[in-house]
Order: C-alpha cells, then sequence, then structure tokens
C-alpha cells in the first residue's frame, strides 16, 4: 500500500476509534461531527475526507462489532464442544468483547437504534439469529441432560444481561483484575447450567 | 381525609404514574411538563397544585423504589434466613419490582443521574450500602460454605445486570408469564451460587 492510502487508512481508524469512545459515552445523537473532528484533532470539512456521514461511522462500529459476534459463533461450530463447553467460550468471549474491546460493545448494545434502514432490520435480524443460536445450544444441553432445566430464553437473557452488566463494573474503578472478573462471572454462570 | 383531599392526593399519584412511564420511555431529560399535563389530562398551570417541579417528581419516584428495596432488606435480617435463602429473597423481590413496578423500577435505575444534589449524593450513597450489604451476604454464605467460591462483588453485580435485563423481556413481547420468568431466573442464579 503507498504511504498515504496507509495513511489514510490509519486516520479512518483512528476517527472510528474517537467516535465510538464519544458514542458510547455522550451517546450517538448527541455527538456532533464537530466534537468528533476536534477530538481526532482535524478541521470538520477534513473528517469527510474519510468518511461519508455520522451514520456511516456508526454503521461501521455496530457491524464490526457484530460480525466479531457472529464468526466466533460459527467458528465454535467447526470445533466439536459441548453444549456446555459452547456456553463457556460464548460467555468467555462476550465478556472479553465487553473488556478488550469496550467502546464499540457499548456502542452496538446501546446504539444500534440510531441506525437508518436498511442497517437497522440486517441488525435486528442479526441479532435474533445469534440469540436463537445461543438458545438452541443450551436446549441441546438440556436434551443431552448436560444442564440443569432453565428455559433456554432465561439462560440466553441472564447471560448476555451479565455482560452486559460489566459497563457499571468498568465505571465503578473497582479493582478487580478483567482475567478474576471473567473468570469469576463464568465461573458463576456455568455452575448455575452445569448438572 | 375530606373528599377534596382525596382526590388531590389521587390527582399527585396519577401524576407520579404516568411520569415515572413517560420518564421510562423517553427519558428525564426529554420529558416535559407540557407532555406530561397532557398526558395526565390537565392544564400544565395545574400541575404545579399538584407538584413543584418535575425535578420533585423524579425524586418521589426513585426514593419511593429505593425504599422499597430497603424495608425488603432490612425486613429479612428479622426473620433468620440462612445466607443463601436471603440471596433467593433479594433476587425474587428485584424481579418483582422489576414485573410489577416497571417503570418506578426503570426510572430508579437509568435516571437517578438527573437528580439534583443533595438527592444525587443522598441515593448514591444509599445505593452504595444496599450493594454492600449484598455483597457481605454473600460473603457470609462463602464463610459458612452454603456458597461455591464466587467473588461477592461479581455475584451481586451478576444478579442485579440480571434483574435489569428483564427490561429486553418486556420490551420484548416474548410469551413467558411473569411467574416463569421470575422462577426460572432464581432457579439459574441460586444455582449457580449454591454448594
Amino acid at each position: 500500500m503507498a504511504a498515504s492510502k496507509r495513511n489514510k487508512a490509519s486516520k479512518k481508524e483512528l476517527i472510528l476509534q474517537k467516535a465510538s469512545a464519544m458514542f458510547r459515552e455522550k451517546g450517538y445523537a448527541t455527538t456532533s461531527m464537530r466534537d468528533l473532528a476536534e477530538a481526532v484533532g482535524i478541521e470538520a470539512a477534513s473528517l469527510y475526507n474519510h468518511i461519508q456521514s455520522k451514520s456511516e461511522i456508526l454503521q461501521e462500529i455496530i457491524f464490526r462489532a457484530a460480525n466479531d459476534c457472529n464468526v466466533h459463533l460459527e467458528g465454535m461450530d467447526k470445533i466439536g464442544l459441548t453444549s456446555l463447553k459452547k456456553i463457556e467460550s460464548l460467555i468467555r468471549f462476550h465478556v472479553q468483547m465487553m473488556l478488550y474491546h469496550f467502546d464499540d460493545y457499548c456502542v452496538m448494545i446501546n446504539e444500534w437504534i440510531h441506525l437508518p434502514e436498511p442497517y437497522l432490520t440486517n441488525f435486528t435480524t442479526q441479532r435474533r439469529n445469534y440469540v436463537q443460536k445461543m438458545e438452541a445450544i443450551i436446549n441441546e444441553g438440556l436434551i443431552d441432560k448436560e444442564m440443569k432445566p432453565v428455559m433456554p430464553y432465561v439462560a440466553m437473557l441472564t447471560i448476555l444481561s451479565s455482560v452486559r452488566g460489566l459497563e457499571f463494573w468498568h465505571r465503578s474503578g473497582k479493582k478487580i483484575s478483567p482475567q478474576k472478573m471473567e473468570d469469576n462471572m463464568v465461573y458463576y454462570l456455568i455452575n448455575g447450567l452445569k448438572k
């Protein structure tokens, strides 16, 4: 890649990162392109050399994070895990997304409502498929008698809500290492399912 | 109580109920006194016969819900439950708050940030005390070997986040009875703790 093209790519990445942090903190609706340009350190007009609109930035952030989720889910299918191991892998993956891709993950779960069509429908369809696959894994675990009889919908909701709750830990400044956080949450949520 | 005084009390209750629903749905910041008056079916000026300000309404909703939480927590101490039974009672209580006092509970957990001082500090102090007491109960359960070794902070966060997640169930229109929802969530979260 020529140097100028490479610079442009890294500038766009910087814009996405700053935007993600601002969308998470202030919300998409109240972040202006002017605020964003200031955070990136360029003129507002120059932003448009890299991206077409605020909405395009939101789409890139959300679909990138959603894609990571889908790739992980599909990857699991290929390595022959038991249902319980699949759910453990899913919990770890989501906790890690929350810990290490905090801004992007929070923007995805909190700001998707601002996506314009057809992206909005595309996202909600992907999300519906995703949670249905999660519920199907839990259902298999029930059939295989690997898991306790919890309604798959309730287990899925409990797991994803618990991960979402890490937002509060992040804000609390509580001194627990990310690894301890992950291990304890996995331990609690897997023990609640394991027969 | 004279009829006119009784009418005034019930009108105020109606105002609080409508406000709670609107604050939950649209957020405190974007709900105007004009919107509220319209929802209640009175003139905006008449609202001020019953309440002094939008902020006063927020305070009443939040401190009433917080008070319910504190009364339940303190009531438990008097009836000699084991730590595990206390946590079960807490989970059921919070699930029921979410199911049957949905608007008030959501306003408390999502809109408290808009409380003015000194109410803001009062609320965050109450909340800190509350979660510390919850963590202390879980810690007792660990010491008594009634519970598995989950970090009390992580268990508390997982429980309260799971309850908070019921907001999505509420919105999803999923046909699961409130009793089934409560029983399944208690079953999952208690099994994850019980030794």
